[in-house]
């Protein structure tokens, strides 16, 4: 996650649309849970009751979230700048779009909000959700797994798990750790190197008859992105395993 | 996840364990976030007011899970049945301990949780969150990543996207792979078992000093989330170098 810098920009242009909230407190509930996870635009489509001071109460801090918020009288206006919306639904329902869970969902808004697109995060009402007419408008459909016998994730648990995503999605998780040093492409394939080297000499692999072996390894390996400390475990448990060591 | 049952019955293994919680409002409302994501097992340090109306009024509808609530004056009694106690921690501290995003730390709880084994997720004051002291008691740290100018994620919050990433952990998400065949939490044990034998042998572990490298292996393949013909190469490629096959 070299490039972080730039795909938490992508935060920016991902909107959060609440479709007919009821209750204020939720409204300001939602805009703090989207600061936290670094999003700022907020939409609200027929809210029973805003600008209100319940609203401004549970923001607590995120007052700038809630102020810069456009008010719609129809969900299509809220999304019409935007290159997809993606509409969050409480249950699996059948429908023609792709159901995605919340990490999926969330990563392909973060990859389709390239610079000057806006994807849109869709959530409905608190007791009954969006309506089929308004999934209609999502080309995307996301469902946050929770228990079967007791969905009541309430507005804003349900912005603040997929603005969680987002923020992950973005490139937000853990190698945080500023002091590590970072890996280089050089490294990763003294590791494939090595990799192959030993087990050559294991016979577990045939450099002859590669078949795909080594790039299973290196899908592997690159997915698990190593930092610098876990390839150093690795290159010194190959060399203690080395058959040609003795 | 096919063998998704058996992981979600590992929520029935994870405790969470709220550190001297100042309002009662947030322990309803975190049993609340708990009960969403199938967590039953909450536990309470010195809370300063337990039971409460405000505690019952934002649980709503998760009761159950604050009348099993258990009350205890220290962290240590609180986790004493555990085989590991993770700590939240807001920000990124230097400390001895492995830290983890909420990402990892709940592969990492949900990998632990076998039968018989408990481990719990701790939480500090709304505030001022866990104390060093506190924390040295949590032998994995766990970092929410949050926005930097604004991390004001509250404790309900924070326990619902913990309490998701256990869920999704736990095997929730959607199928992604169907033909792939399951990859067990049993069968990423044998992995790091195989691992630990193999190593030991060729002197580069002691089980007896074993410091970080077996939580760093497992955190490395945590992340990388091994298919079975990935897995079945690895464990093949173990065999091959174990200096004990000759």
């Amino acid at each position: 996650m070299a490039d972080s810098e730039t795909n938490l920009d992508a935060l920016a242009r991902l909107r959060v649309v609440l479709v007919a909230p009821q209750h204020p407190g939720n409204i300001g509930a939602a805009a703090r849970a989207m600061k936290v996870m670094g999003l700022s635009d907020l939409a609200l489509v027929t809210p029973r009751r805003f600008p209100a001071a319940e609203a401004a109460a549970r923001a607590s801090g995120a007052d700038d979230v809630l102020a810069a918020a456009q008010v719609h009288a129809t969900l299509q206006e809220a999304i019409a700048d935007c290159v997809l919306a993606i509409g969050t639904s409480a249950r699996a329902r059948h429908t023609v779009w792709p159901l995605l869970d919340a990490r999926d969902a969330a990563q392909e808004a973060v990859t389709r909000a390239q610079p000057g697109q806006k994807v849109a995060l869709v959530f409905g009402r608190e007791r009954s959700g969006l309506t089929n007419e308004e999934l209609d408008h999502c080309r995307i459909h996301l469902c946050i797994p929770t228990n079967p016998d007791y969905a009541s994730l309430n507005l804003a648990a349900a912005v603040q798990v997929v603005g969680y995503e987002l923020r992950m999605a973005a490139g937000a998780g853990m190698p945080v750790v500023p002091t590590e040093q970072p890996v280089a492409v050089a490294d990763m394939e003294g590791l494939y190197e090595h990799w192959a080297e030993v087990l050559t000499a294991s016979g577990y692999y045939d450099p002859d008859e590669p078949k795909l072996l080594m790039r299973r390894l290196r899908r592997l390996f690159n997915r698990a992105a190593p930092d610098r400390t876990e390839l150093n475990i690795l290159r010194g448990a190959l060399r203690s395993l080395d058959p040609r060591r003795k």
